[in-house]
């Protein structure tokens, strides 16, 4: 997101001076006061939910080819139905896991999570191995092998399936559980090997409860979000199995293209709720106009704001997809 | 289990002096070998599932309070009328977790499942600590405090709740989410911390994919066992507040006195239809009298064969209890 002159002036107060930008997630409180004491800028918190719901919203209707799903390598984009798109479970993946039913526009209930999400997976890597950074430990889990580390239904059952109740010896039984029958210490294990079975965990758990969640409420699509995917190949394809796996093959896994950016997304369209007062929704494109354009994987999005007749303001947020 | 004359004879091959004991799960692939080596003894494999079904149903029939509840520190026995048992679902927490639907003696299906379980505890408990064994890595939870490591909702959100979606301050966010920013390395946590971390974010896990199931299959008491249990009460307390915490209070966590022996009583019980084929199971008590008394927190379980006509094999178990 590029910021123009630092903000958004209060266009409820004409008179103020105070620049705000809207902003969300724990990191519209983590770093509220760095903003305002390098930036002079105002972070104007707004509800993470809320502002994720509104980005899958407008996403998934504004946006040509915005999901797809992802399995064995295939992406192939879904066509959805603006008018058939509710209700819909959305599983935002950050450091912890939301699982959002949506039922409309602003009509949402968090109904699930998990804590095992993104700041687990690079959080006991980064105890487990000397990775620098998440995208570093991520990039690892290509070259890894999950067989090494984590207990096979195999490993249990002398090589073979437990085909009785539908188990196949290369099903995980037990995520690390090889660690406590292998002699070895830590610095005896490939950090990439690590990577791999934290990723299979983390991410088999969470397609797991989200496809739990889906039935309980019997939502027909589940669409994965969040800083933890980045457009991962791996990590995608293991959500998808399991899912896959869970529904028997009954339900499966989408995903979004700007799949990092719903919450940034849902606090810009802010702006309109807040200055807008009285105004019917049809009436905010002629007041507010937000242009989307897409070219190739991104798209512009932009809002001008005119209202406090000072007309330099802008924001402007480009989004990269994948 | 103590095992006198090391086994019982073949009683569909009379003559045979084959010795052989009825066992059950990975261990009886596992140590086959060694039994067959050191003792001359056959391991015959009888099917895990149902040897934990039936050593479930056996148990919450024939023991006075063997299911109870514990929350807040409070053991409840439970009161179980056995013609009202069914149907529940069994969780036996081992190195990875099977979660089965029981509908009646020798009915049931595996439903469900986890990768994270005992062996998720002890094998990343192994890899982050120092522990040498699963029972010091457990005894070590006790002293640990989970928020050095875990990243709290209050954390994301400058200490506060997350009051409009129902999350406390205090509720975990991201299970070693706290890693991922402190500028700590592996050595700088203390193990007791780590395996307070791991217990919750194992028994939570398991706790929250157990209800959904119970939910899913509408059954009404769900009944946890298993190795990784041990009658641990932080264990069996954070099991029943993650019950009561996805249950929004309305199902609750039960525990079996003997929960590590399931597999064991039911592979033992298995003796009973090898060698009684075509008899009803009304008549097997005559044929083959399993006897059990308790005394305390011991259960004392004998079968005295009979139909190889030697009458000296007998298999005398003794449970204890927690």
């Amino acid at each position: 997101m590029k910021l123009h002159l630092g903000g958004f002036h209060d266009c409820t107060a004409p008179s103020s001076d105070k620049i705000f930008i809207k902003a969300t997630g724990g990191g519209a409180y983590k770093f509220a006061d760095l903003f305002k004491e390098k930036l002079s800028v105002s972070l104007d918190k707004e509800d993470e939910m809320e502002c994720l719901v509104t980005g899958a919203n407008f996403l998934l209707k504004a946006v040509h080819q915005e999901a797809f799903t992802y399995l064995d390598g295939q992406k192939e984009f879904a066509q959805i139905d603006p008018n058939d798109l509710y209700p819909y479970l959305l599983v935002n993946i950050g450091s912890g896991v939301s699982m959002i039913k949506v039922d409309g526009d602003g009509k949402f209930e968090r109904v699930s999570g998990t804590s095992l999400g993104g700041g687990t997976f690079w959080g006991l890597g980064r105890l487990l191995t000397k990775c620098k950074n998440f995208d570093e430990l991520l990039e690892l889990s290509h070259q890894g092998n999950n067989r090494v580390i984590d207990m096979l239904v195999g490993d249990i059952y002398g090589g073979t399936d437990y085909a009785k109740i539908g188990l196949s010896a290369t099903t995980i039984a037990s995520s690390f559980g090889k660690a406590i029958s292998d002699n070895k210490e830590l610095v005896d294990y490939k950090p990439e090997d690590i990577s791999r079975s934290l990723l299979r965990m983390i991410s088999n758990n969470i397609g797991q409860i989200s496809y739990l969640n889906a039935l309980r409420f019997g939502l027909k699509r589940i669409f994965f979000a969040g800083f933890f995917i980045r457009g991962h190949a791996y990590t995608m394809d293991t959500i998808s199995v399991a899912v896959n796996f869970w529904s028997k093959g009954e339900a499966e896994a989408m995903f979004l293209r700007h799949e990092g950016f719903l919450g940034a997304l849902g606090a810009f369209m802010s702006y309109e709720k807040q200055c807008l007062d009285g105004l019917t929704v049809n009436k905010i494109p002629q007041r507010f106009p937000i242009s989307v354009s897409s070219a190739g994987n991104k798209i512009y999005c932009s809002m001008n704001g005119k209202s406090n007749g000072n007309g330099n303001e802008s924001i402007e947020c480009t989004v990269y997809g994948t």
